[in-house]
């Protein structure tokens, strides 16, 4: 599979729709929802004094999935093309530092 | 534009060439760039009562995409599919929700 | 000095009157102030491998500091007694670690 | 009950001792902790429109007093006074403020 995150964005839609989610999540609450997901990423690794491929466990890899989820619905919800932003501000760092 | 992830990972790459980066690059640094940078989206919202898309200055747009920038590093630095990972967990919730 | 908790306390408080602030110190937002401060302190260590009593700085100081005023002034609008609840949480954690 | 800080140091330092925690607890490692732990504050309040008194659960003030608790070994193990670092801050604050 090799998903974007337009097939992302339009399965949280349908989620959100079967759950009636849609008044729960303004900017604030999906901002402190992407908060809680960091620091369930932060509190898998807390202890490993570094984590590499082999300590990526399926719990790790659901948190770093709903980062994502909520990221792009806080993004969705300010009207902020995310993607688009991110490649045009590295872009534009890539220029700037090419000699 | 209609940028992907891929773009992103792809000129994230480049500019990590060019400024020897990659050996600074460990998964727990990107997690707590990972936290620096949604620490950022929070200082910029925390004291609107909430955040519309008429809030949404230039900061605040570089420091989501900065966001996704860490996120998606942090994921590959573990060579975990994020996108793929996030389309498949919410996939499977609405299947699970679907009545 | 030797500080207590309750003298930050009385000095935010102060500090709060004279701006007019505590409409503003709402639950919510004094926790995305604290998340804020935190990566602020993640911002600051992220690409040091590992951190060290010589590598702090005042900026440094002054974000831990400011995760203090704002967790404290987070539990004070919860009604929360932060410091005696993380008293008796350890003290209860030694007792059941104690053979 | 009117804890102090020292109290808190004191109880996670038998606690550390008795667990043979101490080479775990580096500045990175329980910063990231700390991150955890205000991650898991705000993913218990992140779909309530604000939350009050009326909302604090036994989960939440252990969950505010293990930020506590990270933030104080946090701040130890960097030789940073954390107590009074705050309230000098505050003060100093207060005093620029003051016409």
């Amino acid at each position: 599979m090799t998903a974007a995150v337009d097939d992302l964005r339009s399965a949280f839609g349908e989620l959100t729709a079967l759950h009636g989610w849609a008044p729960l999540q303004t900017p604030r609450s999906l901002l402190l929802a992407l908060t809680g997901r960091v620091g369930a990423v932060a509190s898998i690794v807390q202890w490993q004094p570094e984590t590499g491929r082999d300590l990526v466990t399926p719990e790790l890899r659901d948190e770093l999935a709903d980062c994502l989820v909520y990221l792009v619905a806080l993004s969705d919800a300010l009207g902020v093309d995310l993607v688009d932003d991110a490649v045009t501000r590295i872009r534009g760092a890539v220029e700037a530092a090419t000699p």
